[in-house]
């Protein structure tokens, strides 16, 4: 059951950071031979593993346009009008994410400045599984148009019928994607990093996966690919008072918890009683949902801390850095000027962690196991490079050559000091 | 001797992109056992490591701030002048990417906005040798400053007798940094990674540095500690026509070449009379400088490269993505919005890659080896991360819950759907 803690010392804090820990060197050699196979086999090693590994016999690996465009038929309009609410939400925030940046003159004749450029092939890797995240559809391809982005390719595994879930389809024609492929898992990776006769190789892999595609990810990292950060287990820490609500605060440590295992929901609050409340309430609610085991199984890894003020709520939540924060408290929007290290964060009782990962606006791709410290979620940065230029006149580099001779005198580097020299004695 | 190459068809612009290849592989093991040595042991093991690769034995690991604040007086005037020229105009370009982003309403009760935030500690690595990068100081520690980052820490190898360079401890008090320790290689990596009795440890580590030093960082990545981009040899590709000038060119390729055996330099032109002068303008130079063993090393590894037409030279490029672009072409301001994959890019015959190397105030870590496709040099970005912030009031999750309890229950997350409900049931 949920481990209760109060009043932890320095020592007992840093264990409670502590994430459930995740060993992927095991699977590292099974790895390695995907992606040597897709490497040197292209599409015939796509669809080998794909048979091996699902049972399913593809014949093509893209899914027609006529599928894409057909698969909002076998929707709702419910979950239609949602999706599309969503979208206009994403894309008015992201939206906002991209500017072009002044430039500077540091100098008399030294002109220099940033230009935001997309990165041109970008690959999005959706996985597939009972729950098809299409949402994740939408928090990779809208920020990867707004950035410009040339070509967008998806990448998802077929069913056992070799069939994509339709909602995922729905959401990748929405947003503009039309190549999309059936495959999943390391092979996935392997096809965008290297590119085969059907694929093609993409310049940055981004979304998430199981230990496989994770570790395909950090191997491919080192060979040129760009990735769009560390993978890990999702987690949220509530920071609440005794004005919070112990009913949403439960529902939003089981919301987490339901995402498996590995997951870690931790509520810090400086008030006995509503962590008492909590407690109660999240026995209630659980018995009440429809997936008790695993949200059981979940909390195992759970903490309710009790701490003696928010400020020490605030410090251990600091020192946690949480993917997701939600701050629960009398005083919220002036209590978020306190967070240094977090993914995103929740203000007051009505922006529960759901709405973020949903449809609020705000991306749901975000840094866990304490990546928070240095690492941003999502957003439209992550699908752009920013490229510096510079113009120097004859000018500016009379006023600045000096200065560079020196420095590269110093440095022992003569041809770096022989670029400015031979175009001094010219001016 | 420079390979020169004309008109080259598709498979041969892609071998020409290629990179001098480097295994690190094989030093893994090496590394992987520093790094455990350092963890396990501290101290202990700096100094030990330090006696072993260098002869010196260190009896304090930090450098006292009487050696910082004398170091100026080894220095001649020129050069302190030079250094303060140059991190004035570092400070004015890096001073301009730091913004307060407005708030986005994207539905009525619905806020999301994002909170530049400076990452807390960061560690910055210099390396040692002959060479005094005390330029890569300023281009560290500038945008760390200008971030807000809260700890700032430097390790450098110390030379035989036990003493740093007096000009990057000069230039290390000029930008503020006070804590600087005298450990090279892994161990200075794996020093900051997991924090000794003396060093503490940080949450992103900058810097360049040999094989060991690269492996190191790479290895790291993987244990929660973030680094600020892949390393590789450094290169520079130049596109001219035939208005530029030969011997500006040719002392640019050399500047590259000095950088090592590693480095590319390459040259693409559609001007057969500028390619024949750059090659009579090399052989002059070369001739004329101290390094001249070095420098004709490098050019093995560079072509010079013609082609049919100016818009040709670009797509080669951009096949290429160079760390470093010069144009010297007619129309160079123009011909620099073709530019879709480069880290910094020089526009002009005055332009040197020199001056954005030391004083014109871009910076000089860049990505190399083709992860200008989709990584940017080092700015201040690279010393914050944004923090999403979301405040809805009941009237935003209101219109939005609905939204969210479809999409959660489409995707079976029904803890998730549960969290918004729990709330709506009170409004």
């Amino acid at each position: 059951m949920i481990n209760t803690v109060i009043n932890p010392d320095k020592g007992q804090r840093e264990q409670l950071c502590r994430r459930p820990s995740i060993d992927t060197d095991v699977i590292s050699d099974s790895v390695r031979e995907i992606l040597k196979e897709v490497r040197l086999q292209g599409d015939n090693a796509l669809k080998r593993l794909t048979k091996l590994y699902t049972g399913t016999d593809l014949n093509s690996l893209k899914v027609t346009d006529e599928e894409i465009n057909s698969a909002g038929d076998l929707l709702s309009e419910d979950l239609k009008s949602a999706i599309r609410l969503a979208a206009g939400n994403i894309e008015r925030f992201h939206g906002s994410q991209l500017y072009t940046e002044a430039a500077t003159e540091t100098m008399p004749g030294v002109l220099c400045w940033r230009k935001s450029v997309g990165i041109e092939k970008v690959g999005l890797y959706i996985p597939g599984g009972n729950a098809p995240l299409f949402s994740t559809v939408l928090m990779l391809g809208i920020p990867a148009n707004i950035a410009g982005c040339k070509e967008i390719i998806l990448c998802t595994p077929a069913d056992k019928n070799g069939k994509i879930n339709p909602a995922i389809l729905f959401t990748a024609g929405l947003v503009g994607i039309r190549s999309v492929f059936m495959i999943g898992g390391a092979q996935a990776i392997a096809a965008m990093a290297y590119g085969t006769e059907t694929v093609p190789k993409v310049d940055k892999i981004f979304g998430p996966g199981n230990q496989y595609v994770t570790r395909a990810k950090e191997l491919i990292q080192t060979e040129g690919i760009a990735i769009d950060m560390p993978a890990g287990p999702s987690e949220v820490l509530v920071v609440a008072d005794e004005d919070a609500n112990p009913s949403f605060v439960a529902a939003d440590l089981i919301s987490q918890a339901e995402h498996g295992p590995d997951s870690q929901a931790t509520l810090v609050t400086n008030s006995k009683t509503l962590l008492e409340g909590v407690l109660k309430c999240l026995s209630e609610q659980i018995n009440e949902l429809p997936q008790t085991t695993t949200t059981s199984i979940s909390l195992d890894k759970s903490n309710l801390i009790l701490m003696q003020s928010i400020e020490e709520c605030f410090s251990f939540s600091n020192l946690y850095a949480p993917e997701h924060l939600i701050i629960a408290t009398r005083n919220a929007r002036a209590d978020a000027e306190k967070v240094a290290n977090a993914g995103s964060v929740f203000i007051g009782q009505y922006s529960c962690e759901s709405a973020g990962d949903y449809a609020s606006g705000t991306n749901h791709t975000l840094p866990t196991n304490g990546y928070a410290r240095s690492y941003s979620g999502l957003s439209v940065d992550s699908f752009i490079k920013k490229i510096t230029f510079q113009q120097i006149t004859a000018d500016g580099l009379k006023e600045l050559g000096k200065a560079i001779e020196t420095m590269a005198e110093a440095e022992t580097l003569y041809g770096h000091k022989n670029a400015v020299s031979v175009r001094l004695k010219t001016i």
